[in-house]
């Protein structure tokens, strides 16, 4: 199975200021291509950084999705830093200055064509409905931390990373809590290896105690153990299957 | 300045099942308590990765921050992996079991039980609304990932890292993009190096284009940033200082 990992660039997260919105996403894409991921490491706008997580975590993963730090101001230092990780330098990408022509014409400033800036190498990933490409260098997506531009970007990643089967993943709620169902939870995950099996409590919810997950990538399996669990489970005990 | 990283734990948030909500409010804790955070890694419920980061990230920063895998079944390995990085092993701890005892009465099973499980040497931190305290293995503090549980220890966070001087953040709100508004943010960038200054695009948000952030310790320093760079800007450019 392919792995992946992710690098969540910017100030904002680590000072409390927002929360991600963009690793759920991924997270989801990721799934539906049967890619399996791994970590996501949150890191400052620091380019030194940004350069040694890259260099281990592309290395050491088929893919590496960052998010954040592309525009054209001294806080985005993205491009730089993955430049850096694979020294090579940076260059402007004859393509994504046309675009930026443009699209500013007149008002094109040479702040906005620090845009078209591309590690050297970089090849560009567009669509017909995709107006700005995203830079994908080697095994390395650079993508923007706008949410909505996150987002969008998703069909391309999904696109290309063809080949593997999706996750699949079912569910038992229960009104058990975590120290009562263990006994028969832990007999499943032990007859039940291929899957991995998650236990989440949930805290004040009228409708149920505990929800059991069971993700795999053979469908018939994942299920056999979700029902293997929910026929251990006392009568009367179950609030749902998914 | 102190520092902290985050180890935030658990499958479900890297196969999107759920997006994160722990990491922006111990962000804003560690803010007020003049606590520089420099990293967050989310990790999968594997021991032996957990053990590795806690050994990497408490040798590296003042304060160590987990989050999840706490509870007592098969997947809650955090107390686990934090002994281990530690060297020690994991004991029951006497007082945890006796409140276990009185909160589950004749309901106890063995299962509730290893809710008392800590790494040897660790010191458990309650206060008086505090019915279940946290575990603190030297400077690693072991956090729930129920958000709400998260959320009411963040009081005893606060209140053990006295000393700093709490961050301030003020901002300007402005119809400029980012590469109108790049020389007059380059140059206070380079005047005001002791604040660190952040740009934010909008995404088709109809009020402003991009927000800057201004933030720094000593606040008479912040503010001047602040409003250097705003009476750099053309008139009617400005939507709003914050």
């Amino acid at each position: 199975m392919k792995t992946a990992a992710a690098l969540v660039i910017g100030n904002e997260l680590l000072s409390g200021k927002i929360a991600d919105q963009n690793l759920v996403v991924l997270a989801r894409t990721l799934r539906a291509a049967g890619v399996l991921l791994r970590r996501a490491n949150t890191i400052l706008d620091e380019l030194d950084v940004i350069a040694a997580e890259v260099r281990v975590l592309a290395s050491t993963h088929d893919w590496l999705f960052t998010s954040g730090g592309v525009g054209p101001t001294h806080d985005d230092v993205t491009i730089e830093g993955v430049a850096r990780a694979f020294d090579v330098p940076v260059v402007t990408s004859p393509i994504l200055a046309d675009l930026l022509r443009s699209h500013y014409g007149e008002r094109l400033t040479e702040g906005h064509l620090l845009m078209a800036r591309i590690p050297e190498g970089a090849r560009l990933v567009s669509g017909e409905s995709l107006v700005w490409p995203v830079v994908v260098m080697q095994n390395v997506w650079v993508l923007p931390g706008v949410p909505e531009i996150f987002q969008a970007k998703q069909p391309f990643i999904r696109a290309e990373l063809t080949g593997g089967t999706p996750f699949v993943s079912f569910a038992v709620l229960t009104t058990l809590d975590e120290g009562q169902l263990k006994p028969m939870l832990d007999r499943v995950v032990d007859e039940h290896r291929d899957v991995a099996i998650g236990s989440y409590p949930r805290w004040s919810d009228p409708e149920y105690r505990t929800r059991l997950t069971f993700d795999g990538i053979l469908e018939d399996q994942v299920r056999a153990a979700r029902d293997a669990f929910a026929q251990s489970l006392p009568a009367g005990t179950i609030v749902r299957l998914e």
